[in-house]
């Protein structure tokens, strides 16, 4: 065991403070990671405010960590002492359900183990990464090439894989006309991604207050929502969208900018259901569909992706003493466009 | 012109009484057919009684015909006087937009034109299947292999395609598990055409009442959803569910039931929107996705397959008289499975 300090909420919707956690001794096939940055996702806000239903407290948030190895198990083959790696929204899973087979361990029937705000296999909490070290099974681990920054890496290990999982199995490519709804942590790496895999990217955001970002980052197109003419002009349009915002949207509107067997792939997460009329999919033979995060061998893909066309996260980065601040940025949708904790100052 | 008998509603909500109507001359690429079966679609009661929306009348309902050709046009190449042939839903569309070009002339984006309650190119009502005669392009009708008894054949053009273009597209195939909600109209082809592909089917009824019908139909299995262990038992079970009823579901409930990557495909239209929480669909990375009908090429697609599979409609046959209280009890889903009108009793 080994005490390491941590941010954690004590209790639902309380600030976040310094505190310690305990660290379990590295394992057979553990790694012991530095954690160098840990992005703040806005599911963070969500869990520690009980927004999604009852959590565990205190709750070291933190699922977009980027570190350096320190110590590895005797059993562990893919990472030494020195590589630089990343953990994301998993730290465990069955291995053994169809799922976990097919590498979809987000989707783990089994029983799969949040990197925070979980019960892991050996009974104890699981603590995130707005802490100094963590310890991680190593085929839960990814490596983050050489050429990311780890700063600008970390935000990848969720907003980054959220985004490009849907935008590869939904087709964003050449050819493709793709939308991204909102320009936030996770819109903004959508934007970048889309970009890159080579589709014709339209931001549809509230206002235009962050166009000149939005095409800075690869968008081709930038439309506010606010404007009834948006809705009108790019009726039929999109091949793809990807919405990116936790507020409810009217979705029989942006359904309408689909074109005839378009897709609406949502990754964020409204608390309330929605009101959907079911004659926004019939008519055009259009998808509604839902995606949550990736898969370890995909998110290794996605990082290797986001290397090889040089793709981090905007960042900005803040001292731990700054993050309940932050937090309430995020809920104001005012953060160009990830807080991302350097966690030398906790 | 010619003046044929036909039922008509006169108004909204008002019962269908005998008329007649007129039939256009027979134009350049026209085919008149001689009417000899209309099967009744639960969508001629909803517009009948303008449960969809504003709606012409008087009204002559029926887009599920099958005839036999009595004069053609002369330009027509692709039919002779003897034919045995049908329409569906759509008498004409633009013809030249991108969807009209890809074969989905029931998403044309520059006007298609209904078999009933629209406004033809010529600025002249449309109407349906219940009546002697009728008068179309050759570009819409479609040809009733031999093999197809006509008075079965007819809810092909409704029932058939709008199950057969989604179990096709969405991959209801050996090897996978399909469920289909509601038997139906709709529900006992898509029975039919699930079991014809080569999927495990599965029924998913109200209750049990019509259990030895669905396994005579092809389903391997049969649920009653009011049975909540229905759904404990099935929980992840489905790689597809095909939804043909028009009542609000409980699609949360339903999409529990699918498989990690599963959809579940409406065809049924209920008039009010649904609620929907959105973590159905992102855990599991789950499809919402909505059908309707098929173009003209696919169509007699689906009308080869039948022929080859020996499907047909399990039909009621009722005089023209009867039409009014088939009405009744298709709203009380009182029929096995498809009221068809034997035309020569109108």
């Amino acid at each position: 065991m080994t005490t390491v300090a941590a941010y954690a909420a004590p209790a639902s919707k309380a600030p976040l403070e310094r505190t310690t956690i305990e660290r379990r001794a590295v394992r057979e096939h553990d790694v012991l990671i530095d954690i160098k940055f840990a992005g703040i996702c806005h599911s963070d806000i969500h869990q520690a405010r009980e927004g999604w239903g009852e959590a565990i407290f205190p709750m070291v948030p933190g699922h977009e960590i980027a570190g350096v190895v320190s110590e590895v198990g005797p059993g562990v083959t893919k990472y030494q002492v020195g590589d630089r790696v990343g953990v994301g929204c998993l730290v465990d899973s069955c291995r053994e359900c169809d799922n976990c087979k097919a590498g979809l361990e987000q989707h783990c029937t089994g029983g799969s183990v949040g990197t925070y705000n979980a019960i892991g296999k050996d009974g104890e909490p699981t603590y995130g990464g707005y802490s100094e070290k963590v310890v991680v099974d190593e085929n839960f681990v990814v490596r983050i090439p050489e050429g990311l920054a780890l700063d600008e890496a970390a935000p990848l290990l969720c907003a980054g894989i959220t985004t490009y999982s849907p935008l590869k199995q939904w087709g964003a490519a050449p050819g493709k006309k793709v939308a991204v709804i909102g320009l936030g942590g996770l819109g903004h790496m959508g934007v970048k991604i889309a970009h890159a895999l080579g589709a014709e990217v339209t931001v549809l955001s509230q206002s235009l207050g962050k166009k000149d970002d939005g095409l800075k980052l690869g968008a081709d197109h930038y439309y506010a929502t606010s404007d009834e003419n948006t809705f009108k002009e790019l009726a039929g349009t999109f091949d793809l969208i990807l919405s990116t915002v936790s507020a409810p949207l009217d979705f029989g509107a942006y359904l309408s900018l689909l074109r005839t067997g378009g897709a609406l792939v949502n990754v964020g997460a409204p608390e309330e259901p929605i009101a959907l009329n079911l004659f926004s999919l019939i008519g055009g033979n259009k998808t509604l569909a839902g995606s949550m995060i990736g898969g370890i061998a995909e998110t290794q893909e996605m990082l290797d992706f986001c290397a090889e066309h040089g793709i981090g996260s905007e960042i900005e980065l803040i001292a731990a003493s700054e993050i309940n601040e932050a937090y309430e940025r995020v809920v104001n949708s005012d953060v160009r466009y990830r807080f991302v904790i350097d966690t030398a100052t906790i």
